[in-house]
């Protein structure tokens, strides 16, 4: 028995749904393993993958006997077919987030089913990892680590940002990752300030300090993590607010466990930065997954406790307008009686020889 | 005046709309510029652009006195506000296949308005091209015909689709371009009958055929040009496919220009393919612009006529299943008299030295 399919069927009966409509890709891909276009449709006793011919083959050869998804090719269905697929349900879940105004006129007529909003009930399912989920972005963790191994040496005065960018895609690429999690970050000098940086022209000089925020994935799992390198040696007007930093980091590190919750640890964290005298530009972090960004989010409005097997970021940073910016962040695991950390490269200053 | 704007007025009348609401970025940018979140609303007398204060600064220094475009930050405006924007409007347009359900009832409930449907109204207005947007895509099209030319000198045997593929995103990014418009396709020997494959760990070898399917943008625009190599030699069993591809390639745009029907084309092309032994897998060609594919398609359901100043792909491929593929692809502008080529990368086979 699929069990994720299994623990969402139990939601939905708590909300009187008797079905739901699955669009988001992501969704589907987390539900069953799927990657391909389709409609999954989950009813309480049978659940059915809609597709075309492209994926019928590929489809199959995922699914197990477990997922109990039966597999339909959409150009044999007939208007009656889709109408068959809900007929014993009076309300039927639809992803109102995620399906366009024109997707649901299509899907109202097409089901001819009363269709209810569900509120992100996959996304709040996805939030806590079960075991391969863990290891997966255990996996993505793991060569990102390896990435800034390598970094340290690749690493040279006169490149751009941009050429240490590529490299980093390219490491990825070709070091067991299916792609980057997200654009790398790596901004230089005064360019660091910006919390979003893009890459730019910019070259490495001697004394640089260098904001390095990258991440890959791994079976469509990701990773997040941040460091800084320093370019032959550290500037003295850097050593405070990385110590900064690096303490707010550590410090809401030691505060994570189930239970705990998380609204009041982003505002011991925020605290914090503004008792030494910097503004918190970013919430302290978020949930990772099969999404880089993903529920639950650190901040004041997520008023609710950490869970065991939930996988976070903690990214604190201190920025000074138009002069740097020191973030130092991981991916963390959420356990009964603290974190465990995914990102595990080393977290004093990084010299590099340039 | 913004001229795409007045343009999209005047539609929006002879449609019994006196407002519309732009949510996609795209159509945001085609219309007024502006790379930012926020939403674009048209009135038949002022237009407004809703964001937040990250964009403020950058909106306004894109936009002209032309543009008749008020910038807003949202934190400063109520809810009263919000529902003035469309005071004297009875309907106003939404895009209905771009905003989801959950953004269509929060737009409802914000601009207490009566929302309508516009089909695709802006996604119709792309299809002609300016003048402007047609020297974006000839440059866009001139890095893609430089790539290639590096190329031939670049690809080696023993070098993977992988590296290749990287290399051409690399050379996109340092020699002009925004960014590559899709992910290139480099398929090689078998690999070159599906389609749409994906650059794998295949190594070049002696006597290979490779197709490359690429193409960059520039300041927002997209090129798209597909193109052959053979390495070393040209094998005896490529030849007569590669001359019923070129032939029916050149055959197709001998026929293209203002006025000439779509789908006949489309048509002559793919009896072309069938009469040679071929079956066709995919269509004729699509129109490029900000999106890589948009509006208009060659087909059998596109039973229109070609306009002066429309940019379009002509991309027919011969395959043989697990064997081969062989496909040309241009970009190219419809003329009164005909069409332009902007991709102009030669057609004859490549033979490259490995």
């Amino acid at each position: 028995m699929n069990m994720k399919i299994k623990w969402l069927r139990d939601r939905l009966r708590t909300q009187n749904l008797q079905g739901m409509i699955v669009s988001n890709p992501v969704n589907v891909k987390y539900l069953t393993g799927i990657e391909a276009e389709g409609e999954l449709l989950i009813t309480l006793k049978e659940n059915f993958f809609i597709t075309d011919s492209r994926y019928v083959e590929a489809v199959n050869t995922i699914l197990t006997i477990e997922d109990e998804i039966l597999v339909n090719d959409k150009k044999n269905l007939t208007k009656d077919d889709y109408a068959a697929f809900f007929i014993f349900c009076e309300n039927v879940g639809f992803e109102e987030y995620f399906v366009t105004y024109a997707e649901y006129k299509e899907l109202l007529q097409k089901y001819r089913v009363n269709l209810m909003e569900t509120e992100h009930i996959v996304e709040a399912q996805r939030v806590i990892k079960d075991e391969k989920e863990i290891q997966y972005i255990e996996k993505a963790c793991e060569i990102t680590d390896k990435c800034f191994e390598y970094l340290k040496s690749f690493i040279k005065i006169g490149m751009t940002e941009k050429e240490i960018a590529f490299e980093i895609e390219k490491f990825y690429k070709t070091n067991g990752a299916d792609d980057v999690s997200f654009e790398p970050i790596v901004a230089s000098g005064h360019n660091s300030s910006m919390p979003h940086a893009v890459p730019g022209t910019r070259k490495i000089k001697d004394g640089d300090l260098i904001l390095i925020d990258m991440g890959c994935k791994y079976k469509g799992y990701c990773s997040d993590m941040t460091r800084m390198m320093f370019v032959n040696y550290m500037e003295d007007e850097y050593k405070e607010p990385y110590e900064i930093c690096l303490r707010n980091n550590e410090s809401a590190e030691r505060e994570l466990k189930d239970g705990k919750n998380m609204k009041v640890i982003a505002q011991n964290s925020n605290n914090d930065l503004k008792q030494n005298g910097y503004t918190p530009l970013h919430s302290l972090g978020h949930g990772v997954g099969l999404d880089i960004h993903e529920e639950p989010f650190f901040g004041i409005v997520y008023d609710q406790p950490l869970k065991e097997n939930m996988v976070v970021t903690v990214e604190p940073g201190v920025y000074k307008s138009g002069q740097f910016g020191i973030r130092i962040e991981d991916t963390v695991l959420i356990t009964k009686l603290g974190c465990q950390k995914l990102t595990r490269s080393p977290k004093e200053p990084t010299i590099i020889e340039g």
